[in-house]
């Protein structure tokens, strides 16, 4: 058995309304608090929002106690008046360059005109969340975004700055360059390529913003990872869409939060360093954004289990595959 | 008006029965005749096949004459005896490295293995087609497979080696390095880039192998169109697949034959290049084939239209797209 004290996915979609309660169980079975992204329709921007959208995802994952941490969707016109009033209830911001990944349309286009705002948050202590693409080519976005985090980690030096879901060696190897900037990595990126997506027949549940990338930056994130850095945290970036959806209307999302921690157990194990999931998977985080999650352990227990085709109207990845380990309590009706 | 004398698409994937008689009329509405791939079930790999498959794709072109250049499916049991006997009716032949197109898993799987029957098809003039790429990453499966072009074009420098839908800057360079060596380049390669299959919501209607490529490889074969290569065939490698197959199997391949003359006089009347339009779609490839196709020609007219959402159950290329150029003759009726 493995015993996992507190812990968190610091990056997930949770949505909302129907899909928020079929979706908000699984990461609260396998976390005690995670970072739930403020995408919705219409974004969470504001304090009001802010405040109803977590008493939606606690609700969801009652009776399991479970912290969401919701960082404010960024907006180009916030003022240090409400930053300032909101600051003490406000988990952090998030940043998404406009047009980039599911409902981010209304996100910031000109990064130059944002530092304003950047200011005002590192004046707050308030962390700063990225998805940091650029609008170019598709495999180089991430790539080219590392001088936006540099030019954003040297101006603001106090300002905690996560890159979120880090896909490629450039940033893995950033992530070393300034103490105030710090990590997440998704299940799929660490396990999976392009080709695993396109290399055969198309398969659109691996298919997910930023894209799956090269062998080579997957063994970057890889080796980040079996190093223990102590900067990089645990993020799923799970973002479920319908099977529907993503068959049709082309849509960005890998559905992981059912088998993330038997999966991360099963690599983690693989790979002898079991004895740094703990870190990984909720002490770096705590560390890093001093947050007091409730008091719940996880158990992994040894149990092969085939993940189902579907949750619902979800396809998740790994579907079909045969897992070793098995989160204790989580809900053994849907293997059916 | 725009007349082009016996244009030919030199890569283009027809099917069998039912399929092949709904896609060939596009084809031969605007070509007298083109390169039909021998990926079938069962492969095109013998003489009796490949007189069938013949008469079955000229049936479903009539009462237009048209003329199928049918390469027989690449077996590494080929015998001079057989290869001898036949090649008087032969086009040539195409080798599909294993497992990496449609219904390509009977192709040949060392490469090495078939030099003896390419000497063998260098004695007999017998043309090679390939589909150039590795089994590695995808984006880098064809600039791999340029040192096997390399090696077949040194080793057997008689024999005419025609590069399948190229798609790399490497790919585009090398067709000047031989001269033995020549290449066909499809619509969408030059047109769009992975960014339009997947820059957005994923598109599966530009999914296909060889994958799209970046803006600097599409550049590369941009400019290899531009400036008139002598050696560069147009070759659709239109390829259809139902809605469904697309949608749930994530089929490979564009279909992209209802849009190939309008769409190509746009680009090459929008890069002030019609002139070399009969070239690239004609000439080239009659001389080097030295092929005789039907005395035919096929007129475009002025005529804007929008590209239908389907052509029964296959989405196109360029759906809703409106185009400036109509090929006369073609089934107004499609368009409703």
């Amino acid at each position: 058995m493995i015993t996992l004290d507190r812990p968190l996915d610091m990056h997930v979609h949770v949505r909302q309304d129907e899909m928020l309660r079929r979706v908000v169980p699984h990461t609260a079975q396998q976390f005690v608090g995670a970072v739930c992204m403020p995408n919705t329709l219409p974004p969470v921007d504001n304090l009001e929002r802010y405040e109803a959208y977590v008493e939606e995802v606690k609700a969801a994952a009652a009776p399991l106690s479970f912290d969401p941490y919701v960082p404010l969707f960024f907006r180009d016109d916030f003022t240090r008046e409400e930053l300032s009033a909101w600051a003490p209830k406000l988990f952090g911001i998030k940043l998404y360059p406009a047009g980039v990944t599911t409902n981010s349309d209304s996100g910031v286009g000109e990064i130059e005109k944002i530092e304003p705002i950047l200011q005002i948050m590192q004046d707050l202590d308030l962390p700063l969340l990225v998805h940091g693409e650029t609008h170019g080519y598709s495999p180089d976005r991430e790539r080219e975004f590392v001088a936006v985090y540099d030019r954003f980690a040297t101006t603001f030096p106090k300002l905690r700055i996560t890159m979120e879901h880090i896909t490629t060696r450039e940033a893995a190897e950033f992530l070393g360059k300034h103490e105030n900037v710090f990590a997440t990595i998704t299940l799929h990126h660490m396990l999976w390529t392009m080709d695993d997506m396109l290399g055969g027949p198309f398969n659109p549940f691996l298919f997910c913003k930023p894209i799956l990338k090269s062998p080579d930056d997957r063994a970057a994130l890889q080796d980040l990872v079996k190093q223990g850095h102590d900067k990089l945290m645990f993020g799923s970036d799970s973002a479920p869409h319908t099977e529907v959806a993503k068959r049709t209307e082309g849509a960005a999302g890998c559905y992981s939060a059912p088998v993330l921690l038997p999966c991360l157990a099963q690599f983690f194990e693989d790979q002898g360093i079991l004895d740094q999931l703990q870190a990984y998977v909720s002490d770096n985080a705590r560390r890093i954004y001093r947050v007091d999650p409730p008091q719940r352990s996880v158990n992994l227990v040894e149990k092969e289990w085939t993940v189902p085709p579907r949750y619902g109207s979800i396809v998740p990845v790994n579907a079909g595959a045969t897992l070793r380990w098995w989160v204790e309590g989580a809900n053994e009706a849907e293997l059916d």
